[in-house]
């Protein structure tokens, strides 16, 4: 076993190590060396190197998302870290602990014009939980020019006792670490190193101070009078946006399936499923909308109490609806974060979804309503149309969407890229044993590749990947690292541009338009398979399609990915008619 | 001619083109609707199209490198807009004008769990000079708001009377863009846009108030006092940074190069050309550190004045040099800006470079002096060594620099990538005919192709872009996009992995090094090339290389690619060795 020689570095992985926080993602560097040799020659550590950091970072993501426990990025220093950014805040507001360690310059040689020294603390200022910005180690170099240089460093936050440095850094990393388990979000631990950066050690030479206390503490809440409004109101909305599978018990999801005043909306990234529940919601708003009776009809739909627990919503038809139609209480259930997403939140309930429901159901109350079965109609109706209009349309993105969703073996990993791929996804029933996942912290197209591969490495299931192919070769870089797993399976819906710019309201079909907004191209992800490894599969037509996904997720020695080229043109007509023949 | 229907659309589209702002890099996205559609619409602007942010950012930092005025990037609002932020470092620190354009979420939809919503104002805090906040105009959508939903934007800083909104954007529109032309640096703008986002009038509806304050005035300084130490001093070191061509007139450079007293030390990146110049630095002082007597050479080398001009400095020879021995003087000369690289800095005289050496030189001093003469025979010395080392080794990077250097045509542009490529090229004397540019602000490796690519379009001449293997494949997204020339030319020097970590002192051959530091691949840029339709060509000795480059510069219908494989085992020990030979 090696230690690096520099304190500090020993110091931040001691503290991961009594943390159990193993898995470190590496982007190369010569800064952040004392921290690659200590992390990379301890066996305790599970490294990965990764070239491109903002690559790195989503694949950390993606990890950390499935471990739900903290992962490191470790890049040296310069415009590397600004490259982690993008994961960062997709962390940040998806309740992801990413730690990101940035190896930085000596103090004294910041904004003095050295080469890749940017200011690096507190960069993530608008998306972080916490910076810590660690003290330089007083080294042999820091002392030499403290004794023969000190206008070096003068004004510039040096320590001269080492073990005030040491004290200072454990406490800083034993808050940086606490925050990252306790609350799942990002932080940030900036260090100095000064040089030389590659010296090593058989045994480390300090003993950090490792403390663990927690930082946020339960709170105690008394339910009593949630559930008096509970027991009385005879239309309660669920609404349940980004979640693990497995949040609530199954005695509870029965309970809210059969509760006749209960509506439960789930999307695909709720990972919560139930025959009774409502989970194409796009599918039940879109008719109100275009219904004579509009207002009359959400006047119907609108709850006296909404409860939503879970991440981020993505359907915005529901948005908009309780923003109009604002319910009289809106309690959000979490242990931690709430936010007022239809500007009517009354209460943020700061207990687990579990206890909450348990506490509403702990009585057995008979409620009369038809709030679910008026609307359980409804969603028979649109099910059943749904079906029709399937067995119409042409070969399509809505048509690729049910034929693949139909192929998925059972118990897969589901990754899903932003945005139209996500959208589609939520227009159907999805098989209730897959788990599904999308960044909607940010939706951005940037890293979902790197997510879902770096999800795929420590999850336990084979793991498909859907993308549009935008969001496919913005993130290409994704694929330059060794950690493909054969299983690994990724299917691009190539239909030459941004297809959900032809869906938005207001667009004109024109040079400007297919330039700037759809941005046409004619790419095959075809070289980048040749390049990075994959098999290569094509489909453009339903009977190619149903043939190559008749074998595609069979066991292959290398990951595979199917291209399926859909009509640009003809995508956006069959979407906005899905939604008028359903109504 | 169409305008966007929002105000602060027209007003942004307006104060561009009063302010001859011409140049701007859509990014698509729905919420930046307004500015797409009223700069591509409008005949004033050349608008060009890239989806990565990434990328488009670094295109139009090489524009504004050439074009020295400010090109603006423009994207939508999300993490799109954190893709920008190491082109945005790089500008910072090398003194160009990128103009930020990001469109934002309603100011109330901010905070809430809306979708693509981060927290975009100031968030380049750190390596920005101005973020500019403009407010929401009051749209229909947002007087409803106000209306109905009052408590929606309670405590939410919106303005509701429309004049006070554009009095408010013009003044911050004003100073955002003076900042960026004037100082020459980056400037971010946001602006939060409320749908409907894609109307457009064939006639703008408001009348900015466009002004122009410059926003720096001119330093007026008394030179005498200088005049008076430069006069008396025989040992005076010019060492230029990175600069544009000409900067200085040929008659001051003759002055200069024919003084007993100076020493000019030049590197690749300064553009500044005279045979007596000294313009690989790393070359002058690597010997007397390897010099039984160093002190005491080092003593000699040493200036009693330092003048730097230009920007960052390449060489950490040098910079170590100047560290361990201040001069007595430094000064920098620069209207704006000054680095204390060397922890001595006297002065920062703010003139221009011309008016500084035309006050120095502006009686004719007969100054005795050896300290030109001296080191012009160590130079003669060196140089000639060279040339004998270089026909003494196998084909190796260094190898591979002699034969692209002598072939590359008269006039041509050269962009070189970070920081292999820079370092041996600055080992050779450079054809002075050429222009030679490199991301030396934050040094990294993440935007060299793109840059080299938007520098390429606005350029006159032709351009070579050199680059090494992580460098190229780290922002292949480059290519990705339909600006490439047919006479932009690439060499990607191809060692399998980052050979400027073999040349590290106390690095090990180990795994753990190949792994996470060198991080060996085994690709190539053939299947990049294949997919973006590039000439591909290749070479693995100096025969071929030699064959290839024949033609390599001749015209062509596309763009062409030159992959040379060198020997990652052995470029090291080659380079090191380099050093001790002309010792």
């Amino acid at each position: 076993m090696k230690y690096s020689a520099i304190p500090t570095a020993q110091s931040i992985v001691l503290h991961c190590l009594a943390k159990n926080i193993s898995n470190i993602v590496i982007s190369p560097g010569s800064r952040n060396a004392p921290l690659t040799i200590a992390f990379a020659e301890n066996p305790f550590f599970t490294c990965y190197s990764i070239v491109d950091e903002r690559c790195a970072a989503f694949f950390a993501l993606g990890m950390a998302q499935q471990l739900q426990e903290p992962v490191v990025i470790l890049c040296t220093s310069g415009s590397a870290l600004l490259n982690y950014y993008p994961a960062v805040a997709e962390a940040y507001f998806s309740n992801i602990p990413l730690l990101v360690i940035s190896a930085d310059r000596p103090v004294y040689k910041l904004g003095i014009g050295d080469g890749q020294t940017i200011n690096q603390r507190n960069v993530f200022e608008n998306h972080i939980r916490y910076s810590a910005n660690l003290k330089q180690d007083v080294s042999h170099a820091t002392a030499k020019v403290l004794q023969y240089r000190p206008e070096w460093i003068s004004g510039r936050e040096i320590i001269d006792v080492q073990q005030e440095v040491q004290n200072f850094n454990d406490g800083e990393l034993n808050l940086a670490l606490e925050i990252a388990l306790t609350t799942n979000t990002p932080v940030h631990i900036n260090i100095p190193f000064e040089e030389p950066l590659y010296e090593t050690l058989s045994e480390p030479t300090i003993s950090p101070q490792i403390s663990a206390i927690p930082f946020e503490i339960d709170h105690v809440v008394n339910l009593g009078k949630y559930r008096e409004i509970w027991k009385t109101s005879t239309r309660k909305l669920v609404l349940v946006g980004v979640n693990m599978p497995n949040v609530i018990t199954a005695a509870l999801l029965e309970k809210l399936a059969h509760d006749p005043s209960v509506l439960v909306l789930t999307e695909t990234t709720s990972n919560m499923h139930h025959p009774n529940f409502f989970n194409s919601i796009d599918s039940l708003i879109a008719p109100i909308e275009m219904h004579a009776e509009k207002e009359l009809e959400f006047e119907k739909l609108k709850p006296e109490v909404l409860i939503t627990f879970g991440g981020l919503i993505v359907s915005k038809k529901v948005k908009a609806f309780l923003r109009d139609h604002a319910p009289e209480h809106h309690w959000h259930v979490d242990g931690q974060f709430a936010n007022n997403t239809f500007f009517c939140l009354e209460e943020h309930i700061k207990v687990s979804v579990n206890d909450f429901f348990s506490e509403m159901y702990s009585a057995e109350a008979v409620l009369k309503s038809d709030y679910y079965s008026h609307w359980n109609l409804v969603k028979r109706n649109y099910e059943h149309k749904r079906r029709q209009y399937l067995q119409e349309i042409p070969f399509s993105d809505f048509l690729t969407f049910q034929h693949i969703l139909a192929a998925v073996p059972n118990n897969y990993m589901l990754q899903l890229a932003n945005s139209s791929t996500i959208r589609y996804t939520q227009l159907f029933n999805v098989n209730p044993t897959l788990k599904v996942f999308c960044n909607r912290g940010t939706s951005g197209i940037d890293g979902s590749t790197s997510t879902a591969i770096g999800a795929s490495v420590v999850g336990s299931s084979p793991t498909l990947f859907i993308t549009g192919d935008l969001s496919f070769f913005y993130d290409s870089n994704a694929l330059w690292n060794n950690y493909l797993k054969p299983n690994f399976r990724i299917i691009v819906i190539n239909n030459n541009g941004g297809g959900i710019f032809r869906i938005l309201p207001g667009k004109e079909n024109s040079d400007v338009f297919e330039t700037y907004f759809e941005t046409r191209h004619s790419l095959s992800a075809e070289h980048l398979c040749a390049m990075y490894g994959l098999n290569y599969r094509t489909a453009r037509s339903s009977e190619e399609l149903e043939e190559e996904l008749r074998d595609f997720f069979k066991e292959t020695m290398c990951p595979q990915l199917l291209e399926i080229t859909t009509p640009a043109l003809k995508n956006d007509k069959i979407l906005i008619d899905y939604f008028r023949f359903i109504s």
